[in-house]
Order: structure tokens, then C-alpha cells, then sequence
């Protein structure tokens, strides 16, 4: 393979022009810019990355940490971080959490050994002093879908709790009273804020909800069948059900048609996320909209951002005011949702 | 931040054995590693992995060219090569190809310069002579759902032919005459081989096969529907389908529905994948499953390999010979397809 060498006795200058050309110093002159790449392109010599990163001190590459890349959800959020990378000449060293602390760490540490300066972070099990820990070290990373309040400028987050209360309310507003909640059992704070949205929408229109109408399950089709075979078992005069995510609701609905029951006629249902099942379960099925896309790319806006001001030393406050960070989810009306027979 | 001279005065060692421990060499003394270590966790200083690299000229980092990380096709084939590349201590470094021959070449030129001496490409838009030279330069690079016959020993592809042959012979088993066909309108050689597959099944039961049975859409629910519709306004006396892919077969299935044709007793329908959506779908969709999780589990083995050897010389032939080349792929029978009216 030639090297660096080769390069400058071909073009006839020395290994510092040829340096310098590489690493587009305004010093090198235009003949050295031609007579080397022209070198470099007879003898395919591939400039080294990892030198050039050494040189700048940081690399073309963009760290993300996602949950699991092989869950749609992930996958549209690591496109649209791509989307945002590619139009700043940046590409994706991309980390499964797998849902546990011990992985979410060891991607975290990998990408900061591979001096990422940007990072985009999808931390569920890490507590927040660790991840505030991280954000100091890392000045353009930035937390997707987790709020906390001492680093609230680096976090896009979703406001869970509305999503569930919406849901809830337009299975009230449909004319229900009985509405139970198909709740996940993973201890993460999704799970406690979209339970309290479902029970403060409840409240509000006066209705009961009784610890009986709530069942627990792992946040995917099993669990969701899980729960909703426990509730059926109870015999509650529930007619509607909220379901933690679109996976459980898919859950509800293999179990429900199973035990002939109709939906919507005779137990309407809703989802949450709005994720690629939804539009193709049968009937498609009402949900709340989790707006990923949007989220991802503000993310990856914001850390470019803090990374660059970290660089130049720029105060914090005089960057992009346009940034969102709470995103509020919105209803997708399909046809799983009507009135109680 | 802390520097590499910040440990060795700490460590009251030089420079020479600070680099020494980091990068592991067995000239390092028990006592200097003690010291060294203890430095660095108390400066927190973090090795450049820049530099390691540089020193090593690989990195740990397994390059991976997919189509489209938001589709869980290739979601399901990273989560796999992950799943091996973690027990090889290796990490991603993920670029899209959209799809097209421009981003295919690009995203493999980022992933050799940045010194990924494992790489797993799934291109279907460059050239075999593109691939082939790009295989010659890096050792350990496979392909995967792509044949090349120079090459062989480097792809791990699956039969497209059998898999869309198996398809149309279940619909004929099932006593269907007049099958059509909803084809994809890339040109890949998928597209080719699927389509052949069809026609030789029809061809080696004796059956028609008119140009006109087959009807032409983009590879997604959308081409399904254009695809569909065309079929259905020809007016010609078809009772099954096979379709190109599981959501070309979505698209039909919403057109049949909105026409009042029930699947699958006015018409049988097969597609092609078992992707994600084929079990959501409504009736279940019968299909073709195309094992790209074992796939992409041997491409990945497979390079392993190829680069190991590569580094110590050692002849080929005499690698693991366990990998298979070609994947067949087997029946998923769900409730799509059954006898015509």
C-alpha cells in the first residue's frame, strides 16, 4: 500500500506539502494541491482518518446511543439524525443500550473514546447524575427523550404525560366511563408519566378509575396480550381501553379478537407513538403521534451547535433560540375508537 | 483536559511507557501498569482512540453500508452483525445508501479511510466490477444479498429465484390457474430473479403466464396500490397474487379491500420477506421468509475471518468452512392464500 512517502517523492515535495494538502492548509500553494492529489490519485493513497483526526482533535463522526436500531422507532430517529449529519459532512458511529445501564454506559464511553464531540444520547436507564456527569464532559451532546432539569438546555424531550391525557380524553369524549390502561412494566419515567396522564384525564372529567382497571406488562405485543387477558379475566365493565404503546395495543387487539370481541364496536381502543404497525393493524388504529422525526433532527441541530459554541468559547445564550425542547404529542384518529354500544 | 506528559509526571514514568500500557504491549512492567492506570483514572484522562488506531492502523470498528436504517429489514440485519461484533469487542460505524450508486460509493469510501478493516455491504446499485475492487482493497469485506461470481467467497446472498418459485407453486398447490404477479420496478437483480422464479413455477406446471398478469410499482405499499389497481382494471379472471415483497402485497391488500374483495377467499395473496408488518397485516400475511438475522450473522463471521487472515497471511481455503453462500428461503403460511371460489 503507498504511503504518505510515496505520495511526496511522486509529486516531488516534501511530506509536510504533502501534510499540508491532506489536512487543507491555506498554506499550501495551488501546484502542491494539484501535483499532490494527482500523486495521490495515480498511487491510490488514501489519506488516514485517524490522522487527520489526531491533527484536529476530533473526527467526521457523529456518537448516537439508541434503545435497540432493529425497533422502527429507532430507525426513524437514527435517519433523521443522519439527515442532519450528512448536510454538516458528519456520519453516524451508532450504540445499542439494549434497555440496560451497564450497555448504555459502555456505548457512551466508546463513542467519547472515539472522540465524537457530538453526540445524541437515548439514555433510559442511566441515572441523571451519571448522564449529567457525561454532559459536562461532552459539551455537544445532547439527551433525546429525557428531561432533566439541571441540564434542561440539552434535553429534547416529549411531554408524555399530555399524550396519555389526550388519549384518555378522547376515549371520554367519545361517551366511555369505563376506561382501563394497559400499562408497561418497565420502571423508566415514560411509564409513571403516561399512567398519571391517563388517571389526571380521568380526574378532571370526574370518573373513576379504580387500581383494577390498570394491568402491567412488558412494553411489546407479549405483554400488551398479557395485560389484556388479566383485564378481561375481571369481568370490569370497562368499554375502552388506553394502551402504553402501539405494540401493547396490538397485544389487546389479537386478544380481544380472540375472545370475539369486536373493536371499536364493542371495546374501543388507542395506542401511543404512532409507529409504523399502526396504519396495518386491523382495524388501523387510533394513536397518539410521538414526533420523532422533528425530535431527532432539533437534537442533532442542538448539538452541532453546543459542540461548535464549545469551540469557539461562544456563551450558551447567544446560540439558536428556535430550539424546542419539549415536544407535545398529537392525536391520529383512525378507526379503532368509537362510541360505547 | 488532561494530557498523555499530565500521567507520566503523575506516574512519575515517561511518556514511552504511558503509551506503552495504553496500548497494552508486554513490555510494560506489572508495577508501571499499576502506576499508569492509576494516573489516568485520577486525571481522567481518556487514551485517544485516534491514536491507538494509529499506532495499530485498524480500529475497532466494524463498517456497515444498509439501504435504509428506518426500514426494519436492515434494522433486523445491524442488530444481528452487532450481536457478533460485540463479542468480538468491534462497534458500528453505519452508513446509508439511499439506495442509490452515489451514496453506496461514499459511504464505503468513509468507512476505509476511516480504517474499518471489516466491512458488510449491502449495495445494490454499484457495479460488480465497483465491488470487486473495493473487495480487493480491503481484505475482510463481505457482501451481503449480492452475488457476484468473481467474488464468490465474499457474498452471502439468498435465492430469490426459489423463494418467489416456492411462492407461486404454494398458490398453484392450492389449486390457483391464474396467478398474476405484482412486480417491483427497480432495476436490481432481485427484481429479475423474483419475477424468473414466478414465471418458471407457472411454465413448470403447465400454467399461462400472459404479460398482461404482471403489473409494475415502486418496492412499497404505494407501488402495491398503483400495481393493484392496474391489475384489477384489466378485467382479467386472476385468483391469486404473489407480490414482490410483503409491502407491495399491504398495498394490494388495501386496494382488494376498498374493492370488496376479501382475502383470501376472492383472492389469494403471497408476499415476500416476513418483514415486520407481514403479521400485522389483516388477514396475516403468508409469505416468504427471508432469513436476513442468520444471514447477516455469517457475512459477519465471515469477515471476521477474511480480515484476521488477511493480517497473519493465512491462505483462505483454509478458513471455516461452515458459512454458507447462499440462503434458501422457506414458506411462512399464515391465512392469506387459500383454494379459489
Amino acid at each position: 500500500m503507498a504511503t504518505i512517502k510515496d505520495v511526496a517523492k511522486l509529486a516531488d515535495v516534501s511530506v509536510a506539502t504533502v501534510s499540508r494538502v491532506i489536512n487543507k492548509s491555506p498554506k499550501a500553494s495551488e501546484a502542491a494541491i494539484t501535483a499532490v492529489t494527482q500523486a495521490m490519485q495515480t498511487l491510490g493513497y488514501r489519506p488516514n482518518a485517524n490522522a487527520r483526526a489526531l491533527v484536529s482533535q476530533s473526527t467526521n463522526t457523529i456518537g448516537v446511543l439508541v434503545g435497540d436500531v432493529s425497533d422502527p422507532f429507532f430507525g426513524a430517529m437514527i435517519k433523521s439524525i443522519d439527515n442532519i449529519a450528512r448536510q454538516h459532512g458528519k456520519h453516524l458511529l451508532i450504540g445499542n443500550g439494549y434497555h440496560n445501564a451497564d450497555s448504555e454506559r459502555e456505548v457512551i464511553e466508546l463513542l467519547i473514546n472515539n472522540r465524537c464531540d457530538t453526540l445524541i444520547i437515548h439514555s433510559k436507564n442511566l441515572s441523571n447524575a451519571e448522564l449529567i456527569a457525561f454532559a459536562k464532559e461532552v459539551p455537544g451532546m445532547v439527551l433525546i427523550n429525557r428531561f432533566i432539569t439541571e441540564i434542561a438546555d440539552r434535553c429534547i424531550a416529549l411531554d408524555n404525560h399530555r399524550g396519555s391525557y389526550l388519549a384518555t380524553e378522547l376515549l371520554i369524549k367519545n361517551g366511555h366511563q369505563h376506561i382501563g390502561y394497559i400499562c408497561s412494566n418497565h420502571d423508566i419515567e415514560d411509564t409513571a408519566q403516561r399512567k398519571q396522564g391517563y388517571l389526571d384525564a380521568l380526574h378532571a372529567h370526574n370518573l373513576i378509575a379504580p387500581q383494577s382497571y390498570i394491568e402491567y406488562g412488558s412494553p411489546d405485543e407479549d405483554g400488551g396480550e398479557l395485560a389484556m387477558t388479566n383485564l378481561l379475566a375481571k369481568a370490569i365493565p370497562v368499554t375502552a381501553i388506553a394502551a402504553y404503546n402501539d405494540y401493547m395495543a396490538a397485544g389487546c387487539l389479537s386478544v380481544l379478537e380472540g375472545n370475539g370481541l369486536t373493536v371499536p364496536n364493542q371495546m374501543s381502543l388507542i395506542g401511543f407513538d404512532d409507529g409504523l404497525i399502526a396504519k396495518y393493524l386491523h382495524p388501523k388504529l387510533t394513536t397518539v403521534r410521538y414526533p420523532i422525526q422533528i425530535m431527532a433532527e432539533q437534537a442533532t441541530r442542538l448539538a452541532f451547535q453546543l459542540a461548535t459554541a464549545a469551540k469557539q468559547l461562544t456563551p450558551i445564550e447567544t446560540l439558536d433560540s428556535t430550539i424546542t425542547h419539549t415536544f407535545v404529542p398529537t392525536l391520529v384518529k383512525r378507526l379503532s375508537v368509537t362510541e360505547p354500544r
